[in-house]
């Protein structure tokens, strides 16, 4: 295989691919938290989030959607801010035959927002 | 006035309009620089920053451009990050009958990301 | 005076001083809101807010205090995220003669965390 | 195995000891990036993020260090931002009887600062 990071991982590409979507999501959150966000402005956000998302290392498709119903303006202006709680993220990695698919939402039952894989597959053997 | 921010801010609506000019410009670079970018993403991340800094106390317009000849990959990948040198900003604060208008771009003579002051006007006795 | 940036500047010192206190207080939220911090963590994160805020041109002076009481973890783990609300920054900066006294806190009354000037002086005619 | 988050996760534990650890690199990155520094501050930079880290789900151990060499002020000031290039992460991350080492470091061969899997070791088993 032509990728010349390969040299440096230890583990199988069933790992990789955990490891990179890992990667992502936790980018988007730490990138993108804080920007000023309103109903009306969340689409350029999650377009934004998307394509930056897309450019890197194994991504083959990424979905982002801000919770409409958590974008709530409080105190004397009209907008707020993105936090963790408004998104939701669906992301696939591949890396060699392997694909993961992770997920980061905000999970009712846990009051959090939880980052997790929803899918995993391919060669596990070392 | 019926903005209830105002009790709190010493100075003249002047000051205040440089002072809101600044925290924009402070908000714009903190929060995007690192972001992934191609020149082919530029356009959705020079509107994400447009929008969202337009919801921010007093902005009456900006303008935000990457400059694509600095936009330069490098290493296995085919994209880089958002870097301050690579950004070009411009934009209006009005408060009250005061009007800032501030700058950030890369100064070739300074070798520097300057933000600066590019018009001021309005009273500015206390 | 010796300062190469100053010929890009509109305005007067005091217009300078307010626009610098406006990056650092919109730079320290966009660049730190985001990031994990407990009662026991964040003398840390204050210390490395204040220590990079000295470096910006101008600053005098800066104090970074995290709200204890508002560091409130949730979810099934044991820490939680900078936001806004928690920060209490006041910093001093001077351009040539001129002084601006900003500070971002959180304000009850407006149930928002405010940037404002609090003290502003020095020559203010063009 | 009280972790109410479990039920959430497809795959195995060494699944989700990879996927956290790519977690832990892309939030340090896309949140301390950005962030101004120079040789005298890099201790308390350091000091922040690693304790920002030690706090997540999964983290056994974290080693933070700024590479000195890559600190280098340009322009009119004495600071610089944090890059990428500059950061030399190593962190370990257990979940159940799994373990993932993950490591970010400027790779001079690559021209690339990489973030990687170290070791990664556990039940592979679905």
């Amino acid at each position: 295989m032509a990728d010349p990071t390969q040299a440096y991982f230890a583990g199988t590409d069933r790992d990789r691919a955990a490891f990179e979507a890992g990667i992502k999501l936790g980018a988007i959150v730490h990138q993108f938290v804080g920007a000023p966000v309103t109903e009306a402005t969340a689409p350029d956000l999650e377009r934004a989030i998307e394509s930056a998302t897309k450019l890197q290392p194994g991504v083959e498709a990424v979905r982002v959607r801000l919770d409409r119903g958590r974008i709530d303006p409080r105190g004397p202006y009209s907008y707020t801010y993105l936090q963790e709680d408004m998104l939701h993220v669906e992301l696939t990695v591949r890396v060699g035959s392997a694909r993961a698919v992770a997920a980061l939402r905000y999970v009712e039952e846990l009051d959090y927002p939880l980052m997790y894989l929803k899918e995993i597959g391919g060669p596990a053997k070392s």
